[in-house]
């Protein structure tokens, strides 16, 4: 299976092997424009090839199968939200400001995949699903114990923390709700609760 | 369809016509023990009928078809679990102790269902899923509201709280995280960092 290279690997490498991860990516957000679609039910390979403007045998060269390509659709789309959240946590701004920031991409990833995300995750790996969403969820859990941990050093947050159970904590209240409200001001108030509970 | 009388309706009613959403219960109360043990894609009602001791066509009686079934199974476990919270945090009780059952009340109901109710959810309602979704959960936004709204009446929460914007961040506070805290600890981390936020 072919991995998406990293930037220091893509530098010394051949036009055509550089040109691997990128008809990889093109294929996955192919794959994420018909399950928008047309559903999980629609989704085709001869569709995805289509959308991705390769022939179908192309996609087999980079996904044995279906599930295979759902896989790995849940992993590109969740590690570059880890990306950004990593990118987001360990800048150098205020605690406050990092959670808004982490707070407001979290919801837009909850938004992008509310009602997919499960039912992909449960076709693409239908047998080992826990440990494997255990796994990624592992990697989430460590990003927010690292700024859970920076902002206790920096004595932005309390020094007597649970770092691993604050982070957990954080983890849970970035669920988003079902219901519609404005935005912003939710962000802003799942901040302030974070930061000074409603304790009078 | 068929509903569950309320205990006040019962009282009144004749034994034939209290037998009816006990049957009702019993079918649903066989359906998820079905779904455990197979999965979505092992229900059959045939299986649902054998586990609650009834024939094929009592089912039909009370559900109309399968996806009739699953919605009602959705309906059914989610009024139960608002039933709780609704008695958990109207109770005269100090607001932390409730917070703490809620959460309690609420992660229990998370692990349930988790990896299948999204699933059940999907195929129990594929068309008008988001509104009725939605309006279960406006139920519990409800529920919150009241709760928080007692807290701020009490004076053990802040008197300037938004009392909707605060609901809805505590219903996204009673997420589970995907990895497996010791619970205790972890109900109470969520219950200090609500109650009196993480500031320095």
């Amino acid at each position: 299976m072919h991995k998406p290279c990293t930037y220091a690997r893509v530098k010394y490498v051949t036009t055509e092997a550089r040109s691997v991860p990128n008809k990889r990516d093109i294929i996955l957000e192919a794959t994420i424009r018909v399950l928008r679609e047309r559903g999980l039910s629609g989704l085709k390979v001869e569709e995805v090839a289509r959308q991705a403007e390769v022939g179908k045998g192309t996609v087999y060269l980079y996904f044995e199968d279906k599930q295979d390509l759902l896989k790995a659709l849940v992993e590109y789309h969740t590690q570059r939200f880890y990306a950004d959240a990593a990118e987001i946590t360990a800048s150098e701004r205020p605690f406050r400001e990092r959670l808004e920031r982490l707070l407001a991409r979290r919801l837009a990833f909850v938004d992008e995949w509310r009602g997919l995300w499960a039912a992909v995750a449960r076709e693409a790996n239908p047998k080992g699903q826990k440990a494997w969403l255990t796994g990624l969820h592992q990697h989430y859990q460590g990003i927010l114990e690292r700024f859970v941990a920076s902002g206790v050093a920096s004595g932005e947050l309390r020094p007597d923390l649970d770092v691993e159970l604050t982070a957990a904590a954080l983890a849970a209240f970035g669920c988003s709700p079902q219901l519609d409200f404005p935005r912003e001001p939710y962000i802003q108030q799942l901040a302030e609760v974070f930061m000074k509970g409603v304790c009078a």
